[in-house]
């Protein structure tokens, strides 16, 4: 109960009964994909045939649960998922769906891995969006005007930071080696100009840029279902959301930029849209 | 109790005075640690004159916690912490204090920071170790002939994966742009070799080499109350600790590659020992 209330208070009525369902998506993935993550390595190499992979059964089986859902609750809209494909809609509304985000950190036993959910209109324009982080007991919720932190019982709204100035930045990008030459080079800028560089952390970047700890995060390759859930969350805490020539963030996918502010992504952009597709 | 009950079975009886007593370090520290994690960006850019920055109040604060328990428990042992310097024992004992392993993951908000605390005898071999991180509630503690992670009541023997190929192996360094070229080198042969390289993980990623989800280590620069606190919980949980000329790791510092078994770190040292030092 105190958790209803809780949740009454982060945001609005109209958003609440597409957030509580995206809350529901949330919970029937949570035991699946934790229980499968840093499981023996023992049982690992038992099993049947080609052995055991907990990551891709951990994936398959969450998204199987999350989709049971939504065809039952929202039958005529569209969802497209990382593991089981899509499924054609009629409402224009689809959901992005991946159990699974940061299967090496997964693999590797790190806390960081994400299960993200994604809803966009049907202008493309991501609308609703959730990073949950099971192994650390965190969900990031981003609405129209808002986005909170959801921590056991508690739950606050959060606001990207006040940071001004690129120089004073904590930046972040998820594998500085798989970058292209051009896009490479716009990041060594980005690097050589920020405060402090973390790398690794595949969407979590985006929840704590959502909650004020970093200031811009860069990457490319992205793929619909990862940038359908990041934005709105992004959006939602104050803010930006674009892709590397500066044009607000669809749920398209390929390279996104995302900044606690204006000014940051006015510099970074600079470098970053001399790499643009 | 029961979490005393845990302890009892973890460790033998001969180490349990030490270690209940790092625990205790442990305790101490957390509540100041965390209690500056995450802390609002407005009450940093508030307080007097060159304003407040919570890491280093964290550190300092943790560190003097830590050596106000050492002073009246263990008068006669040596402490060399970061924040504090160096006091001079007559035991022979030395103890090795990091309050905040990972500062620029504690800036960024990620919850791989730990707090580091070793003891190495006489000879300058580290013996006991603790990585503990508050973040997530896990705390690494390593003895001679054992290791085990204490997460909230429950207390569990760890161990090392059964990884024996480089090329299976997930591996990990904290920042890939701080090596000499020499070392890059060396590091870029792991990175091609190995099957996921993770980065920026700092001590974290000894607890997880330790737990048996990352199996090879590898970093330079590193300091004596990094290395002190390290290399008792890897080798008590079955990992190799090593200089890069495949030396055994003393509280000296400098550079160390740990890893799950031996001909994971003999492969790691053919391209390691051309950039040793």
């Amino acid at each position: 109960m105190a958790h209803q209330r809780a949740m009454d208070t982060l945001y609005p009525q109209e958003h609440s009964e597409t957030l509580a369902l995206i809350q529901r998506l949330v919970e029937v993935s949570r035991p699946i994909t934790l229980g499968h993550f840093r499981s023996d390595p023992e049982t690992e190499t038992k099993g049947s045939g080609r052995g055991y992979d907990p990551v891709t059964v951990a994936d398959r089986d969450a998204e199987a649960a999350i989709r049971a859902i939504l065809e039952h609750e929202r039958p005529a809209d569209s969802i497209i998922g990382e593991e089981h494909g899509t499924r054609e809609g009629t409402s224009g509304w689809t959901w992005y769906l991946d159990p699974i985000d940061g299967t090496r950190a997964y693999v590797a036993g790190l806390t960081s891995w994400t299960t993200l959910i994604g809803l966009a209109g049907p202008d493309g324009m991501p609308v609703y969006g959730a990073i949950a982080c099971p192994a650390v007991d965190e969900l990031y919720l981003g609405w129209p005007g808002g986005a909170g932190l959801l921590q056991g019982e508690r739950a606050e709204p959060i606001a990207v930071s006040p940071c001004q100035d690129l120089r004073q930045a904590r930046i972040s990008t998820t594998d500085p080696f798989i970058f292209t030459p051009a896009e490479e080079g716009a990041w060594t800028h980005l690097r050589a100009t920020a405060r402090i560089s973390r790398y690794g952390l595949d969407a979590y970047a985006y929840a704590r840029l959502a909650a004020g700890t970093l200031d811009l995060v860069a990457e490319s390759g992205l793929k619909p279902w990862d940038v359908a859930a990041l934005v709105p969350v992004v959006r939602g805490a104050g803010g930006l959301a674009l892709d590397w020539r500066g044009r607000p963030a669809t749920a398209s996918g390929g390279q996104l930029v995302c900044a606690a502010s204006r000014p940051v992504i006015d510099q970074a952009l600079l470098a970053l849209k001399r790499s643009a597709e």
